[in-house]
């Protein structure tokens, strides 16, 4: 597959956008109108209105800007094409028929405080992995003290399960507080109401490029063409229903309610330069998962969380992609192994990305230890799990040598539950 | 909520219509366009075309028949006129307009062999339940035998998994192999290559109409109201796959590979006179899952196996969908209970509908009880599970006296496993 990676050195004419999470080495997907209707690229401060441009005749007349779903579905060298065009109408040294057509430059360019931005691409399925090691480890340590943290089938087979994809909201969006069916360990019968362990997971997240045919699965060396790109993701999480309900089929309700997506979708060609080894794969893996090293990506991951009591919120977690154990390509690669057909903008998540160490941990229910351990807050305050009117967000970037690919923020506030 | 239940004794003036599965008390919906896009109705053994009747003024010129999801986005009052309006249109007494305009009958009653008929309604979420208490009783059975066969859960809580829409396909699509990740009990590692254990589930499935916004949840009393009408639904399962996958967050690929579907979905006001009080739910369940009895449906389910050694499909599970512990009413209330949005044309499984005996299991793995009792078919060939070249059909009916209300068929034939 034809990259296209733009050099650390490389400067745009764009106001401030040489220091910005966006600079010209970026050029993510987002959208200014509801379902994927107006796909755009952000630069800076600036959102680039890609139809203005194809109005203006200088990029691809046919390149449906208008349908995200479409977009998507285009073959990977008009996406490849795109970013060549977009970096040289927008690098210092490149094409000036945008930088000098001041009018053109009034509509194309518009500052991102002027527009909202939505869900990037609306998806069918939202599927959600759990390669996240240290977490499923974690998680093992506390469910499961007597075995040995990971499962038998952790280390060869991508776990996941399907998510529900009519919940997935752009970052900024209220959650409300899910009642659900729980039984505490003493109960003798459980009781319907407000979940008490409402809980963020930190996770990254991958659209799909393309598609497949049913019964047609391809090979992994194909996985990178199909995918768009790559966002943050908060699969909010509701512990004491998850306890009860997920024998024997999993997480249901538990996760359903909700899950928040960043608004900008960064391309692998961008963060090509962040590529890192990751976690060792041992035993090797089977061919049909064999992903080239290096595998993983250097993400730098950022939680924070603000009462309504603090003036400003506190970072309660640290954390990096490349804890990773399973890739993108391998996760893709995984899912149509048994020619299961996917379709342009499926979003796959990456499964709770957990650092080795405490404080990097993605989930409330590992900072606090199943809330045996309660985190301080600036505000003398302290949590186990989330309260109404909490805002959460999710931060992350690649640092790179003189610039740094953003990727926004995925953020959402706690409202109460509705009455029962 | 508004019903309409046409009597026993209504009749039909289209031939052959009355002793058939579709008799004017059906007037199940059907699709002869892809993707869910000329919505009809099957009466006898023609198909009729709801556009040609709204082009000749007969049914609301509003209704988009010609869009499945705005069509089951509609008011159910929507769907009442046009149950009514068809009731006088093909009874015997009724309005003669369709009855006595021959050029228009040739138009809009094409004869069911000269169509092709497609999934539906496009479903952007498949959810599967787990309701067939028959069928996790003995699976809890076979694979916890130190343990009650029921999980402390099942009968307080409708037990579901997310599956995957992408792959339900239609009546009589052929279904290919998957490829998996398998290991076997006295392996040392895992092999990924076609699955030795291909099963089928009997299930049955509705269709959701309407919608709901996220975090508000409706209550039980208005569940009827949100389902379009019922599907036959086979969840095609790759047994030694599920097994390697499956802990700890449910069946992944085992089941997402294929789903199958009947081309008719029968209202709930076709069925009504066939509820049933079903198994009695002890304990009492919370009250935001309480559906006044009778709250299950007598309809009989029987499955049919023809290899290609045969000359005739082999019975072998006759079943019945007052088998299932939860209700569709239930179950739709369970799923918006946390405030998950639906969206019309939603698809929902049962479970799995085994009856009590022998015989009336509903997959491969209760019928020869993992393998260990092949079943004896007529050609002299034995079954554990599927062999390319394997056809599988569900069926399903209401018999009623003097009428029966068909449900059609839901099959498909094995094929072989992709080259790796």
């Amino acid at each position: 597959m034809k990259k296209f990676v733009i050099p650390a050195n490389a400067r745009s004419w764009v106001p401030g956008a040489n220091a910005s999470d966006f600079p010209i080495q970026n050029l993510p997907y987002c959208c200014v109108d509801e379902e994927g209707s107006s796909i755009s690229v952000r630069i800076g401060d600036s959102i680039v209105i890609l139809s203005e441009l194809q109005e203006a005749g200088l990029i691809d007349e046919n390149l449906p800007v208008w349908d995200g779903t479409e977009f998507a579905f285009e073959a990977p060298e008009s996406r490849y094409e795109l970013r060549k065009t977009l970096f040289d109408l927008l690098s210092q040294d490149g094409d000036p028929a945008l930088k000098d057509n001041m009018a053109l430059r009034e509509r194309a360019l518009v500052p991102v405080s002027e527009v909202t931005l939505y869900v990037p691409f609306f998806s069918r399925q939202f599927v959600d992995y759990y390669s996240g090691i240290h977490h499923a480890g974690n998680v093992g340590k506390m469910f499961r003290p007597d075995m040995p943290p990971l499962l038998p089938n952790y280390r060869h087979i991508p776990v996941a399960y399907n998510g529900r994809a009519s919940s997935v909201v752009e970052d900024g969006i209220a959650i409300v507080r899910p009642n659900g069916q729980t039984k505490g360990a003493n109960d003798e019968l459980p009781a319907y109401g407000p979940t008490q362990e409402l809980d963020f997971e930190l996770e990254m997240g991958f659209y799909t490029a393309g598609g497949s045919d049913m019964g047609m699965p391809f090979p992994i060396s194909e996985a990178e063409a199909h995918i768009l790109g790559v966002v943050l993701l908060n699969d909010w999480s509701a512990r004491d229903v998850q306890r009860w309900e997920y024998q024997p089929l999993g997480p249901f309700l538990a996760k359903s309610f909700a899950t928040t997506v960043s608004p900008y979708v960064v391309s692998l060609d961008a963060i090509d330069p962040f590529r890192v080894a990751g976690i060792e794969q041992d035993p090797a893996v089977l061919p049909y998962l064999n992903d080239p090293e290096p595998r993983c990506y250097d993400i730098e991951l950022e939680v924070m969380l603000k009462t309504p009591a603090m003036a400003e919120a506190q970072v309660i977690c640290r954390s990096n992609a490349k804890h990773l154990y399973w890739s993108f390509r391998q996760q893709l690669a995984h899912q149509v192994s048994n020619g299961t057909p996917i379709e342009p903008c499926d979003l796959y998540g990456t499964g709770t990305i957990s650092g080795p160490d405490e404080g990097t941990f993605g989930s409330l229910l590992e900072l606090t230890w199943r809330g045996s351990k309660p985190i301080s807050l600036t505000s003398g305050e302290e949590r186990t799990f989330l309260e109404d009117g909490d805002t959460l967000t999710i931060r992350g970037w690649c640092q790179g040598d003189g610039y740094r690919i953003g990727f926004g923020e995925a953020s959402g506030t706690i409202l109460p539950a509705p009455p029962i």
